[in-house]
């Protein structure tokens, strides 16, 4: 699994944008790419998170992502309010061997509707793209969180904060 | 269900926690409390999605939010890295009345863990809160979006975009 983030801005976006990538890291995502502005700060803050708790989720810039999107060797899932809700389509995607999931920004252009094999919805309403790609990821994952070890590592815990360093 | 966001800043929180608010309606959570600054922005825009596209969660800004965490009336379940794997609990917390979810900021107060009947996590691993809430509701849920009916309603489609008006 990897994921499409269309249009980062980088006035705007990047608080959003790690969301997007710290949710699909948390599933062992491979890869994020991301068109729109060009985002080093970005880049480096997942880095980051990789080097401290483990991971080895990829943030990769892509200039024409329509063209990225035409030529990837994959099916090609669009996460938009206006798709079918994705539990229909769930168990028949799990299947497949590598998948691109699109996640629009404020425009999303018609032809990613085209492009995509299927335009998924997570209900049909206004909703955090966060919240939609979290729900998806949930379930294409069969609800596993992925493993790591990293430098630090925090320990589940009824009260206070248990973090353990190697 | 009720949801109590701690230390909004008007100047970095708007968009993350309109992404919460949007995540909680999904679902029919009843009330969004905040605590930090005083945000009419912020109130407005969720007031807006509720009068376009139906729904009535209600976002109200509480000064001290310690004091209303102890007066709160139900169980008190605070979202955080550190805590328990949810899934864990989450059959125990359906069964219980009124629940209060605690979702916090950059900075929680080492009360609100004591404060708190349970401490639970979406990973122990450093993570979105939008993206935490949203599997969170999602399993207490029953994985149910709330049915809305609103001035505009989207409907589901394979292709392209579907938007009824009343």
């Amino acid at each position: 699994m990897k994921i499409f983030r269309l249009h980062h801005r980088i006035r705007r976006d990047p608080r959003i944008d790690t969301h997007l990538a710290l949710v699909s890291r948390i599933f062992g995502v491979k890869a994020i790419y991301y068109s729109g502005d060009k985002d080093n700060d970005y880049e480096e803050s997942i880095n980051n998170v990789n080097k401290k708790f483990g991971g080895s989720l990829k943030v990769e810039y892509v200039k024409d992502d329509i063209k990225f999107i035409k030529g990837f060797n994959g099916i090609k899932i669009h996460l938009t309010v206006y798709g079918l809700d994705f539990r229909k389509k769930i168990n028949e995607l799990k299947s497949k061997k590598d998948a691109l999931l699109i996640v629009g920004g404020e425009k999303v252009p018609p032809e990613i509707y085209k492009l995509a094999d299927y335009n998924l919805s997570v209900s049909n309403q206004p909703h955090s793209e966060v919240g939609a790609l979290s729900i998806f990821l949930y379930e294409f994952f069969d609800k596993k969180f992925k493993k790591f070890k990293g430098k630090i590592n925090i320990k589940e815990s009824e009260k206070g904060k248990i973090i353990e360093k190697s």
